[in-house]
């Protein structure tokens, strides 16, 4: 199950493109997005609004038999909160994507539309431990809505800013950082000649991996510590 | 204004005590606590079912005149989205008292409940830039509810890891874990001739110093990049 | 293709089962060991001894048309090289595991054979930038020989240091830091309640996930800067 | 007491104009400087020349009854030697202002006048444990003879370093690394829209508030290990 | 020894000019070539071509009674293998001038031929603990070839780049990061007045160091862990 | 010019016996200590009420033609003020020892006195860039006073630890974090079969390589930045 975690649907279709092409023959994909909640979530306020509605279709998943849930949005909100909750893999854009980046290159640099963006995604590269991998972060200078309206502006402006990503910091990898800039990555790994990463196949293509790993040997994330589920009896879980 | 972020009035009457003896006079203190919700944050699921009335008590602060909030949870809830949507000082016991604990000695301890909580302090202590300064964790595993049933049990345990974090792992600090270990510090103090910093009384007075900045300066959190407010033409900032 | 970097076929069986288990059903899977070498690269001077016919291999599999390779030592010897000398995927059990541990958990802990392993792997733990998720590395004492002939000492050994692991070092996730020790991760998940990484199943299905990448996508590692290929004209690549 | 640590009361009307408008009505304000030495500690060797009298001042300070004292230099000279030989709390500009820079913003920026000062000062970021907070160094090149002498020149040369901090270093925060830059953060704070440390400001309102927590709890920086006493029988502690 | 790890005596020359004018009196130098090889290291796969030609040199030189080695190369090829082997002392450029510049200011530049050298650099850095004393990498865009052949574009390149270095990234110390840019550290350090680390020239210094520790003391690299020998009865160790 | 930074000739003997046998025969060597001062550094007021007399050494012995001066204490007090007066090379014994270590195995353990040495050393540590380096401090509870009374109990005391550094720290070499435990390491290095870093021998020896490379060279500490002379004209330089 693939989550957009907005109150819209205007970016499912765009997902579901992008996936049809890489999906593994055997494996199923649904698209789904929220009942309600603002269409970007490039501030903490919106993560939280839409993190509800986030958690209740990852326990439905759960509930269904899905293998596998990927939260659909770069700031991974509401992950920790959801492995917390079920048993099954769940994963996000930035976690797959950063990790996979740090398997094909010394450095990757992230592609940003804003400013704001960079304090959380900077605390989540700490949070996933690879800040000696990250070369910088680049900044479009694009809200979300922009990114969804002008996808030909878009596009140069990500080129611009990878390639100066390479020239200038160093980078080997590039790592786009919003899944609405998901859909490029073919064109520019042609015009750049190095590794592009897009946040919606590749962490969905680390479902895939952790959904095979979790059915085949029950593997998924701790339930010791950090993601221990909170205790029925307690009553918070309905 | 003091949140404590619990549904329920257990811990208002400690803290007041705990305030009462230790604020300026010149200062106003109201304990609150939240219309519904646990009684106790050790999961991230609670601090996402009390974040919303959190936020909604924050704003209410910052409409009604306050000059500061603490938000009462060792967990720090809430605290990045709060500053996204007021200009009001916010703070909380994390953040206050491991910044006093690393102007007051090399390396501090953190005395904690259980070691479900360690993963997510420990990505806090990284957020705030102190992993150097922190000698280590200490567990007590107590429970947030056995903590305010036994409450001697609960100081010798405390004194006891207190000590060891002393003689182990190097502290020079001692911070207390969590606002329900707040109270003991004075005692504690006098038996290990080592400062040990009550998250309670040491985030209140933070937050005095920085109403105190707030009004006379207008000096408060930034607003650029990552609290940067939600624009109210998007509509869900009621 | 799986590469067993020793030059004796004592670890093909043994790896060809645990994977035919978990492999998926459209992958073909090809284990290999060298003409000659030794049977362990517990020293460095194994690794340079076995490097050469590792980089012909891999040269070999790109050749024939392979997807991807996995050097199948928790050293994950020659890796940097070739990546230098091919466009396939190439990867290695060190980096594939640590890097899915990171997102199972808070932190995971690595039970290798003997001290000596710990330097180069620790280093390794650098460069893949993950020193902050590692709990700690705990020590077996088992040389790589001993690992082969005593299988359930091997086993009661991982289990106690595991859970030590666990209790004392707040690990989340166990690494089972050699190749040989593949084939117990089930049992420990069971007994443990934590997960287990295999480095034997988790590279390889690493390898399938970045295959599947590269077939439908071309992404594999960067070309740009750390694994340029060296010059044809320079005469060293025959 | 304010220390102002050089030989000449240049600045204490500067510092005691900023202080009066913000200091707490109840609190004493005393501001002295030394009876000879530099008038500027831009040398380590200037910082030893002026240790000595700080140290006599401070140890003075705690047998007349202050609750706190000042070392007013953003180099923080003297302040561990000053923390071993008295329990009243002692603290210094950096130090403070850093501690609460990081409480208001992602990262800051440091403003300082000259190449010559960054490498002490980047020390004592990493000896504060806040390297991660710290966005950038600005330079001005300007000594503090000229900061003096040349105060319009300053305040347009703090303000444009402080914008570039914001615009290409990520800076949410602005922090004046030199006292005699004081006196500028209200004006700057209106230009930029991000928070200004002023370290006059607000490393007298941090000694307010360790003085408060000093004389409530007893509260001080810990006497275990670093800070420890010279025992009084080797007689150097006249 | 110092050893020449290209498989031609093009540099030979060079560097036995280089030291002759630096070296002991009393201390002997011998300068020696492979047998066959590269005469560049720039590709991680023609460091593996000659490590077995510089591991069996120095096996010969403990053999023949050499008080230490050197391997003339920025990448120190064989550096871990080769300690593994031998107890005499075993020093390479990169880890001694990186060491030698780190006792001589804050932070180093260290100034290499072209990008593609930068990750494996970067990793030893980090490898060697030093990353915290590194300024930056300045590249000059010259292949090793090109280097020999352009001995003036290549000075005036290095000039360029150390002040650069210097002015824009904080470097208080030059460290020339290939043999072949040795001969140049006098006029530099005259016309750019900062320390500049000449490899060649450090690294055979601080192996006339550590030769003098072990002829005098015994001292050597530690056989614990890390550089174990082989034992001899696995029969690898001819 | 080897200096005892202590107001007595206790040292003076035991130090030059223990270089008498190591040092190359044509470099002299001058043992001095201070006119005046306590016996030992321990705390940082004394290290303060010798820099004085430190620095007036240092600026002698480069008016009189040392070609390099040694700070004969393992805080290396005074290190930073004596680079900025002079231009001979100085080094003191932790500098010198921690980076030696470093190139002689993975990581190392400082051997201490006392509990409160710790911070001061681990702030060294992190000064010179070698955190990653350091497996452990271990400390002997000795106080330099008693170093001196119990040479047989010092170095039972100092192998035992150094024992555990290995053990159970995972160090590959051991540093004598005090100069007073000088004279020990040739049997320490018999019984434990892992180098011991003698601090007294090695920075003497290191500073022998600085004079070496400053006769030939002029290679010195960078005087740009940091270690800036203080300018005559300002006249606090007599």
């Amino acid at each position: 199950m693939w989550i957009n975690p907005g109150g819209s649907s205007v970016d499912d279709a765009r997902v579901r493109g992008v996936l049809e092409n890489v999906k593994r023959p055997d494996v199923g994909l649904d698209v789904v997005h929220l009942a309600e909640g603002p269409d970007n979530l490039e501030y903490h306020y919106y993560e939280y609004l839409v993190t509800g509605q986030i958690l209740d279709l990852i326990r439905k998943a759960e509930r269904e038999g899905y293998q596998a849930a990927v939260i659909g949005c770069f700031y991974d909100p509401g992950l920790r909160e959801a492995r917390e909750l079920v048993r099954i893999p769940v994963t996000a854009p930035a976690e797959a994507s950063m990790h996979v980046a740090a398997t094909l290159g010394h450095k990757f640099s992230i592609i940003v539309g804003r400013g704001k963006w960079v304090p959380k995604m900077e605390d989540n590269v700490n949070r996933y431990g690879l800040e000696r991998k990250l070369a910088s972060f680049r900044i479009l200078n694009f809200t979300v809505k922009r990114m969804r309206r002008e996808r030909e502006g878009l596009e140069r402006a990500v080129a611009r800013e990878a390639r100066l990503a390479v020239e200038e910091d160093g980078a080997e990898v590039i790592v786009l950082g919003c899944t609405v800039e998901a859909g490029f990555s073919r064109q520019l790994m042609r015009r750049l000649r190095v590794p592009v990463i897009d946040p919606v196949i590749t962490s969905f293509k680390y479902a895939e991996l952790l959904a095979d790993l979790y059915s085949k040997l029950g593997l998924s994330h701790s339930k010791i510590f950090g993601y221990e589920t909170p205790p029925k009896e307690e009553g918070w879980l309905k």
